[in-house]
């Protein structure tokens, strides 16, 4: 896919997605979309990537749903046809068509098997900063602000960031920013654990890059691959013993790998680990352990 | 419904309830359970409403069950006559008359429309606490205390505190709070996050309200009321798409609307939105998403 | 059973238990994992025990897993006989041999009937800090030190903690600790909220035994026992009409007890409360609410 929204770019084994439409403040449309989703896609398939780092072009994050269409900007039958109606008349919810699409971008996230840091560099807004709540850890500029401006525009919050943002800054948080509508300072959002740091706008990339090296240097790709997908899908589990099931698997496929012996071995030679399976062939037999919840 | 234990006040569409046994420093009783519940249905039924504080009159905001009827107080049976047995004289705890007072109120509040904020004026001990769990934010006086004194009287949180609770405050503060049963005061609320700001006592019902006014001034209210329930169901989902789904819905529907509409186009336009979607007659037909669960 | 590798020591109603392989760092090993869960039993069993305490003896609070094997340290295979497998060589998860050894021990802890500090006197790694995260509060000694260091073993974070740890510091925080896997000090596991506290070495156990003693001091066993469980359950809970349930059956069936006559007497009374009720007989009819998940 080549890309027209978003720029790919990968060195020291680090992916750097920056959403590229400078002179619209990134604004987001159903092209970015499209190509977020293929970039994860792509970001996981190739074991050159270890880490994602998410940005933006220019002064801005993303400024959220690219509102050039003006009144019909969020009215799907005006612009791509009629969704499906029962026989009474009623929308057949069930209708692919009907699905939100900042969702499914922070779905592909959430199921991402790299680490993925937002670098917050300027004004994300809507879409613009709900898209992150999937990512694991946000960092932000002295020059960033949010805004979850749904109730300003009489719509509601989408990209699942009613499942993500209370889990993420608490549910009085949550409501405060998103029943006010109101644009706030990285400041605002680092008291409210919204994002992790705050850093001049010089830093910012040279922040987030460091930390995504430090979530490779000396780490297992299969080993972070599963976390991820250990401590995400954990936040939905109703019982601790859920996680010791999937625990078990893993203390028992990983502990017979090569990867472990390595790693222990390593660590009794004080020397460096060097990890050899890989995200692409070596995840164990039984990953996925959970069946992806379908659309309906 | 003639209150006698609550006031009930509409002004500048935010209504404020004062918990009204002063002389008892707000005790709650049964008649103040069910005003309060009647409130808060007269509430989401009134358009005028817009949001909701919850404060007490004189100088506590509420001391907790009324006491006065000393060892008897929390015996059912002593009180109210049996409840139901099985033949085997076991207690049948599907029995209504079983239910916790303080949940039925939370359990309302939990549903309610409108943002909810409670205004805490001073001490606030048992229900008196327990009950705000439920409510959206808690802005709290200098003057005010808390404390989940149930370890201390023998018998066991309630107003389902130990689902709100720790998903406020998180479980370590949760549990230290409940098993000392120490009354505490509002910084150490606030280190805690069980408060999201302690003010001046003359502050409180003003920063109350200009916080309840930022919630009505620029915002939808059927908005605000997707929001309210969307971010507190979400809470209990064990995957996002289960949002994914409901945002879909919504963006659907309510991007159709005459709000989304206005609210793009003055957004454009750089005036403030005029949104006349009501939340008694043009909550979108998905709404409730939900099935409520039932007692048993 | 005579303990080998910890202490069980009892002394003004609060049990401490103290990882006991000092030149070892007190790593982790099968023995410890199965004393640690028979003096969770016993302390359950005996109302003499009213909270406990768990610290390290010497240096360390326990560095990790045992890597005295070497390569074979996490190979079950190699270490204890094959486990059961499918004829087709799949492994078969469900034989309890494949069980993560921490995991039983969180899991045991998950269900315990009384209050669980964390003394945390020095390095904890690995299972020397996933072991914590069922336990309710962590305070640390100045001296102590973190590491998540699975990823750099080539292995996954065990015991349950991708259910615990993202409830207890945030998904984000508990990503960054894991993907990284560095050790970290006692200050950053009070700023990522981890720890309740950081106090001097010499402070340590006094503070633990301070805040277990006020758990004691004025409450009534019971509903200490019943609080714990009320919070750990609800964790996992759904819905709030989950706790209204569990708190009706606590309310109707604790309120009708002499201890509850007691505590509200005694308040009324201005004079300490004499509760006699005890965890080993007079836990509620309803008491355990749930049924226990079970490893498959």
């Amino acid at each position: 896919m080549a890309y027209e929204t978003i720029k790919y770019e990968v060195a020291e084994q680090i992916l750097t997605i920056t959403l590229n439409r400078p002179d619209k403040l990134n604004a987001f449309n159903a092209r970015m979309q499209a190509e977020l989703i293929d970039a994860f896609d792509a970001a996981d398939k190739d074991d050159n990537v270890r880490a994602i780092i998410v940005t933006g072009a220019g002064r801005g994050f993303c400024a959220g749903a690219d509102l050039s269409s003006g009144a019909d900007t969020f009215d799907r039958d005006a612009r791509r046809g009629p969704v499906k109606r029962f026989a009474d008349g009623k929308v057949d919810y069930s209708d692919p068509q009907v699905r939100d699409g900042g969702g499914q971008v922070t779905l592909r996230i959430f199921k991402c098997l790299k680490p993925v840091i937002a670098a917050v560099n300027g004004p994300a807004v809507g879409i613009g900063v709900t898209m992150q709540l999937a990512m694991d850890i946000r960092i932000a500029s002295e020059a960033a602000r949010f805004g979850f401006v749904f109730s300003q525009r009489g719509i509601v919050p989408e990209a699942a960031s009613s499942w993500f943002l209370p889990r993420i800054v608490g549910i009085s948080q949550a409501l405060e920013w998103c029943y006010s509508g109101r644009v706030f300072p990285a400041q605002e959002a680092l008291a409210g654990r919204l994002v992790s740091r705050v850093v001049p706008p010089d830093d910012l990339l040279p922040t987030a890059r460091a930390l995504a090296r430090e979530f490779c240097a000396k780490t297992a790709p299969v080993s972070v691959a599963l976390i991820r997908q250990m401590m995400w899908r954990m936040m939905g589990a109703d019982d601790p013993m859920e996680a010791h099931k999937v625990d078990s698997r893993g203390i028992y496929a990983r502990g017979r790998s090569d990867d472990v012996k390595e790693g222990v071995v390593s660590f009794l030679e004080k020397r460096p680990a060097q990890f050899k399976n890989k995200v692409s062939s070596d995840m164990p037999d039984y990953f996925p352990w959970w069946n992806e919840r379908e659309y309906k």
